[in-house]
């Protein structure tokens, strides 16, 4: 199979590397768009246009699945994806909403601007979950924090809790991490919330494309299968970034034009 | 005459707003490239793009005077600029530098990634002023701390502190604001460094354009004269975002695609 995966940029990179790592026989084509990051603070048909032109991009590569990595992107595109293209379409929000127990009363969900405004993940969560609370806040301030390494500086640390708040006082169950950078703070919002589960979108997505492929010629070894990751802008910036999120990650970066 | 400003997004504005005032009886047409901000971690190559198809929409649209007001669009693209274009192209990076007293022996420069690794100012300090020593640092967390109005926290405060420590050490007499975003945080940067001249590009590109202009037709109350603001892109972040920068912005802001 050959599986392709678009996120606004670098984030995604946290999806891909768990669904590779799980399913390393199958070819990867992932596509960052760093020309026009970040889409979380960007509008609904900015938004669309974008994921539109990424998805034919990675269907003209040949790709069979296609997962949106960006919880932006996921929140406004997964409608007229799914209209254009007959192929699987997966995405964050939907393996999100589906990872939240049926027991859970009480669910938090933090991300971008775009991702909460959009309340993408609040109408899933209505229709599919018996929850008798949902409380969503949008912390712009994360992506930067992750991004730059000051994360790793405990006097930023209040500024994630600032952000937090909301789900101590209320006691949620589970928090929902909407943004494709927030896995690499788990620690830090595990600490502050030590008894809430946190859902991290990039395993489960990893698992909501086990279910779908299921053969098990998926799982194992990988013998020659083919990984390409292209960027459509690089920068010492992102090169920084790169290497402050994915220490380990031995893939050579292409450049693509696409508008 | 028609002036044209461009910018990556919503900081320009404090140079439309400066020249605006001292130069009322003109037309201005303002562009925020808002659908693909910011520009400032992006490399060379995009940004001379985005900036080549900014200044085409302005002269498209009749201006006689282009004024890039992004550090980052100015490092990369005025050499292409004034090839490309015979109209005067004023830009925030000569005008900075040109406000730096030839008496001053040490500078330093702030900036995001793009504008301090392009060493715009610096080339141009080097050629321009006879300075013993120039220090440049960028500080890629100003700007959303900027736009998220976090640096109204005194506690957000040590974040700028951290980043200006070189200038504290090293006892520059003079302080380059290379953002157009900046000029909002000058009270707590003239508190950390209290001895040190703060250039303002806002300010200084407007000075610049007051020497080019000199005549006084240009100087006195407005009369029917006209102000467009354009965006590439509008959400509900940007709405909040001009709220935090630009409360008194009487405008209504005009949505256009540009590719």
């Amino acid at each position: 199979m050959k599986i392709g995966i678009f996120d606004s940029g670098i984030g995604g990179l946290t999806v891909f590397k768990e669904i590779e790592k799980r399913f390393p026989k199958n070819d990867y084509v992932y596509l960052g768009d760093t020309a026009r990051l970040p889409y979380g603070i960007k509008s609904k048909k900015t938004i669309k246009n974008y994921s539109l032109k990424n998805t034919d991009f990675l269907v003209d590569r040949g790709c069979e699945i296609i997962i949106v990595a960006c919880n932006s992107a996921s929140s406004y595109s997964i409608p007229i994806l799914k209209k254009r293209y007959k192929i699987p379409i997966f995405n964050v929000i939907e393996s999100g909403v589906n990872a939240i127990s049926n027991s859970c009363s009480k669910v938090g969900i933090i991300g971008t601007p775009s991702t909460i405004e959009s309340e993408s993940y609040l109408k899933l969560l209505k229709k599919n979950k018996k929850l008798k609370k949902i409380i969503s806040e949008s912390c712009p301030i994360f992506v930067p924090i992750i991004e730059q390494g000051l994360y790793k500086k405990k006097s930023v640390h209040f500024l994630i809790k600032d952000n937090l708040k909301k789900f101590q006082r209320d006691q949620v169950e589970a928090l929902i991490l909407g943004c494709t950078h927030y896995p690499l703070i788990k620690p830090i919002i595990k600490k502050i919330l030590p008894n809430v589960t946190l859902i991290d979108s990039s395993v489960e997505v990893a698992n909501s494309i086990g279910s779908f492929l299921s053969n098990t010629e998926n799982i194992g070894p990988k013998v020659n299968f083919k990984r390409e990751i292209f960027f459509t802008d690089k920068s010492k910036y992102f090169e920084e970034v790169l290497k402050v999120m994915f220490k380990n990650l031995n893939y050579k970066v292409k450049l693509v034009d696409i508008r």
